[in-house]
């Protein structure tokens, strides 16, 4: 199995994709539809319908990409009797079908191909989890740090969220190319995986492009972060020296916690007390020791009667680093799970990556689960890691340098 | 209980309310955030956040809005003892909830001010079904219509999502503004009526403004359309001569299917077969029988062979009208229902809105559940129908005239 080795898709595919010629690719195939077609729907070029995110690279996208207001993480399991031949076979055919419909190029399996020819920004990001290398005996390709999180006092995790085999995890700023690549995908990976769970997450459009966003308690979330794209990015991508293997270098790894948030209690505390559960105020996120959102959070600040400003229990407080190493990129998204009886759910899939999750977020983990006075409101119910591949360069695929 | 007796919270409200100084308020509120709060999420201006629809007039805002990207549900039911004093005081709070969270001004209960700051656009429509009217012996006042549509033979219903007294409608550009009003209204019925079931829908923010969108099957749907603005408003719109109680006049009639769509069968037909069960063109949405989008499908046209071009199932040709009254307003959304078990089934939240559904309405509706192609791939799970109420002025409130 070589990386050439891609079959007729390939050839289809041509050097079409990549970089700014996918860019200009997609643009092309939505305005000849408009020119064509008139102003029927899904043929428009308008907002960020034809927006395309490159997909070949050293990383993989939906990483540090600004997350859009739509995401989706499904989780699959392998079916019995897979092996690595048939997980490599399903790594080709998504890296394949990944490249041509973040490109806003259909498959050619694709039945809605109008739909495909406006991606509106979607990323796809591909992991694997614990079970694949128990399943397939790929223990010396394991990452080291690769395993549930251990049981944390505050959890209450329902096993229909549990770690499963693989992680797609999906953005864009539209649900319709969302839902399509994700039907797509799934379809593609039958006889091999079938997803144990499907999590839709949201954002609000609206939010200015960046991390930090408005979570369903009303809270700016998001606002500290390690500088990944430079001084920082070893807290996110995997080098060459802390690889269990060199497959994965330039992959990372995602923590996904699915957080059940109680809005009925939130909302019956006073402000005084929600501001004071974080460490920030509400209306801008600025820590409760002044200045605004991007200011740091003076951890030593006294009242005069000599106690913190910022609460002992506080989650910015649990949260902040206690060794340079314990940082990590949050990109989380709110979510709403509706019931068959009328109620709604409400949470956060938070979702962290980083180049070693035990080293750099299980200790934040830790304090936070032992004290962090928005546990009264908070529940994790879901809890999963996962290896996250590197990307690729055009004509290789997801996997490939692990597999062979 | 007079119209001006809206209590404590009127006062509050004072005259900013309504038509163009509603979108004056929301601005203000949200760049006089933006001006304190530098670049926190959920106080800047960008896009549609601080769109304003107005609330008060003679007809309800969410029927002739053109729909935006999100839109939700609630099918709520009176709880056990509530009469129609109890009916008036939530007629009368949902009325000032929502007058202000359509402005974009937070009510004074509600706990996340900045996200009402950004209604995005947010509409909310009101409706009362058939068991209200039972429940609470006001059988003068039911339209003559208004009663859970006959059994159909294609209908597989899920009771889950039948009718229920209330709806609330929800439509918004961005989900969060519409999950905080969602919660707020609901949480304002508490002790009167309980949520039954919540149906959350969705459409491509990129598609233009307009009835028309791309469909989980790819299609595109909601081309023929009554006039409503104009020439056929009074298929929209219940006037004096029909309405069974004066005030019903300016009111509407809403049929809610929730349809589940079978996209694994569906994706497995081919183009031809799927463009002729509907008789349209799928990139386009032109008829078959030529033209672009807006064309009128010609149902006359013969093939060479002497068949017609229009299959005799087709769905146009089956959902065409066979007198003018036979025609009504869709505004339909798309909808995901995500499993616990890793399974989504995806369908249609089919909304139409008519003057009366028994004379309009449910001829096309027998006709298609009689021999419709689409049949082949898509299932009536939900079915649910709700006098709309009419508009309100400043001051007054919705369905005073019929309660008072
Ligand atoms: C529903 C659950 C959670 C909510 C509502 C929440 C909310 C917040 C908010 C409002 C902030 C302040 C603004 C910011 O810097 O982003 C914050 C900071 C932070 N949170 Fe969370 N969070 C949740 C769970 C978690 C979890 C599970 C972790 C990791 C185990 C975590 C790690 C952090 C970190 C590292 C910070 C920055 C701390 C610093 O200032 O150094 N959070 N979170
Ligand atoms: C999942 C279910 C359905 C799908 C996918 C669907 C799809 C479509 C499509 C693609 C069109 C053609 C474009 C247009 O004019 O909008 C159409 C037309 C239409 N549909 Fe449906 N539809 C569904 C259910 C229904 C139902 C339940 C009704 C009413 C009982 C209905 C009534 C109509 C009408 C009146 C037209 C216009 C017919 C004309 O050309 O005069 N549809 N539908």
């Amino acid at each position: 199995m070589s990386a050439p080795d891609l079959g007729r898709r390939a050839l289809l595919k041509g050097g079409l994709l990549g970089g700014a010629g996918a860019f200009t690719l997609a643009g092309a195939v939505a305005s000849s539809g408009a020119a064509s077609e008139g102003s029927a729907p899904g043929t428009s070029s308008t907002g960020t319908a034809d927006l395309v995110v490159p997909f070949h690279g050293e990383h993989q996208a939906g990483i540090t990409t600004p997350p859009p207001p739509h995401a989706v993480f499904v989780g699959m399991d392998l079916d019995d009797g897979v092996g690595t031949t048939e997980l490599g076979r399903l790594m080709r055919v998504w890296t394949d079908d990944i490249s041509r419909l973040t490109a806003g190029v259909a498959p050619v399996t694709d039945q809605e191909p109008e739909v495909a020819a406006r991606p509106a920004g979607l990323t796809v990001t591909v992991g694997w989890g614990p079970g694949l290398f128990d399943r397939l005996g790929l223990d010396d390709r394991r990452p080291s740090w690769l395993a549930p999180l251990p049981p944390m006092p505050v959890d209450d995790l329902d096993e229909a969220y549990g770690g499963t085999d693989l992680l797609l995890q999906l953005c864009s700023h539209s649900p319709v190319p969302l839902a399509h690549a994700r039907r797509l995908l799934v379809g593609a990976a039958r006889g091999i995986a079938t997803p144990r769970w499907v999590q839709p997450g949201f954002r609000d459009p609206g939010e200015q492009a960046g991390l930090a966003f408005r979570n369903e308690f009303g809270q700016v979330d998001g606002t500290v972060q390690p500088d990944v794209a430079d001084r920082d990015a070893d807290l996110l991508w995997i080098g060459p020296a802390s690889a269990s293997h060199p497959g994965w270098v330039g992959g990372s790894s995602l923590v996904l916690r699915r957080i059940r948030m109680d809005m009925e209690d939130w909302e019956r505390a006073d402000r005084v007390a929600r501001e004071h559960a974080v460490g920030r105020d509400l209306a801008t996120g600025a820590p409760l020791t002044g200045g605004e959102e991007s200011t740091p959070v003076d951890l030593h600040a006294v009242l005069p009667s000599g106690l913190p400003v910022v609460d002992r229990h506080a989650h910015v407080r649990r949260a902040s680093p206690h060794a340079p190493h314990e940082r990590f990129l949050r990109r989380p998204y709110s979510y709403e799970q509706v019931g068959t009886d009328g109620t709604v759910e409400t949470g956060l899939l938070f979702a962290a990556f980083q180049a070693d999750p035990v080293r750099q977020f299980l200790p934040v983990q830790r304090r936070l689960a032992e004290g962090d006075l928005l546990n009264i409101w908070t529940v994790p119910v879901g809890s999963a890691v996962y290896a996250v591949l590197p990307g690729c360069a055009e004509g290789d695929w997801l996997g490939r340098a692990l597999l062979v």
